[in-house]
């Protein structure tokens, strides 16, 4: 047990709030929990489930003598929370988020806090595809990536209680400045679940597939794609447009990669497209060696190993 | 034990030839396994591990008294081998192969086999980004389709052997014509694979994000593109040509689709994307329902169970 905060109020009380409650309560990190979701029914989930010790009706009722306030609410409703419980705000407080885009959330938040609170906004690397008060767990944070990603320099106690908090809520902390990480975040993340997007938009299209069919025979690729596709749209209409300059980018980079392979297709100029399998196989092997994933044949889905599960907060 | 060939010979000796070995000696489904594969390097792995009770020289030689023959080499490489063994092939015996197209290898074997030697392509719906004659493992096709997929009526008695030789290798066995495969495949695997290759190739070639970056974060969603995008080259650059009027059809919607989400972002119709997003949201839960997969969140590879892993043969 190593208490450093007294209170810690979390507005929005989806996947990535219930599990920062789990992780925080199971290691003792704050006295009191305060929680306000938008919605009657997860506010009475939470109550029955005994998530927070205390449930508020307002956001501005939650965030009162709280010392850590957390929006865990999708990018595109940060700023009018941040204006909703500006006024309300304990005096030193820190307020940090778990947005997956950062520049617009700083954008749209900072100007309604007080002089004085602390904003340091964070993003954890962690997710599943699965959303609500019910979905969280203890571990989702566990050898994950937590991005904290402050606007200039961030006051150093104040970093330094949020940093130990996520740490020992089984986080791996970094720095990253918030252009930054609306770029790597692009590339890793975003893309990668627009297209998924996309590829299962096409194959609900095409008629002479019957829908059984496709699902039926699923395994054979695409289902890890409707995984991905799975993700709460809520949250990522809003990290699409919240981050539109680099979604341009590199979509239209991806357009221009895939004509390409269209192109040597047609052709039927084999070589280049061994060339390219080959180079991008490569790349598999780094990411193994880098310990973001094991050589293991992808077999199944076990419930409960150390989250590497993408969507949702993994944005 | 139920004997169904007295000899089955594997031409090459990949993951799912060497997995069929282990699956077929474990259900004790033949008396003898030829094989060859155009590699030194992999006959001798094969006599080394006692992969096969014989490890021809020539593939002529491995055809040599086979009741049932597998060709398990890449879709270009099917027609070169078939024309090879046709002269040798016992009067009567039954050739498949688990090639990923199904139009275009037909028309490259047929040709080169004699009167009364049955041919019943098949394709295993199983795999894993592993190749090789070690990558193999019983257990592969279990609860897996395997889709048979002959050109007109086969012969029945040589159907109903290979069908039993796949039952009882764990495989759930289905019919379908080789037009409609390749389509089906096209958008249950061919596609998905594609962009998988081309999205990591983006990521690769995007500069201001380093590759150890790319690499660190991938577990936001980008880990299992280059899970999928790290199957066989030479299997995959011989899929897409040989399967090339459906490519091409299909990367042309893909595009359309995504331009259409891309100027929607551009636009800011937030409207559109939530509408998109909900509607690929409800494919994925079909695919649960169908029992193509769990609604666990995708923690970690554990392996070792049910083969779901995409790649390769999936394909």
């Amino acid at each position: 047990m190593s208490v450093i905060y007294n209170r810690v109020a979390y507005i929005g009380l989806g996947l990535i709030a219930s599990s920062m409650i789990h992780a925080s309560r199971r290691a003792g990190l704050q006295r009191e929990v305060a929680g306000f979701a938008r919605s009657a029914e997860t506010r009475a989930i939470a109550r029955d489930d005994n998530l927070c010790d205390f449930v508020a009706e307002t956001a501005a009722e939650a965030v009162r003598d709280a010392d850590l306030v957390v929006l865990c609410v999708p990018v595109g409703a940060m700023s009018e929370v941040a204006a909703e419980i500006g006024p309300h705000l304990k005096p030193g407080c820190t307020v940090s988020d778990v947005g997956s885009v950062k520049r617009a959330v700083i954008e749209g938040v900072m100007p309604h806090l007080p002089e004085g609170v602390h904003f340091i906004p964070a993003h954890p690397l962690a997710g599943t595809e699965h959303s609500g008060p019910r979905s969280g767990f203890a571990e989702l944070f566990e050898n994950r990536y937590t991005l904290i990603v402050p606007d200039g320099a961030p006051d150093p106690e104040a970093f330094a209680k949020l940093e130990q908090f996520w740490t020992y809520m089984g986080a791996h902390v970094e720095l990253m400045d918030p252009e930054h990480h609306d770029l790597v975040l692009m590339v890793t993340s975003h893309a990668p679940h627009l297209i998924a997007y996309t590829m299962v938009g096409v194959a609900d299209d095409l008629r002479r597939v019957t829908d059984s069919e496709v699902i039926k025979y699923s395994a054979a690729g695409f289902r890890d794609f409707t995984r991905i596709a799975a993700s709460d749209p809520t949250m990522w209409r809003d990290v699409f447009l919240n981050n539109r300059e680099a979604t341009m980018e590199i979509l239209g980079r991806f357009i221009e990669e895939l004509m390409r392979l269209q192109r040597a297709i047609r052709k039927g100029d084999g070589d280049l497209l061994f060339d390219y399998f080959t180079r991008t196989r490569a790349i598999r092997r780094s990411i193994i060696e880098a310990g973001q994933d094991t050589a293991a044949p992808d077999f199944g889905r076990s419930h409960g190993t150390a989250g590497e599960g993408q969507t949702q907060a993994d944005s």
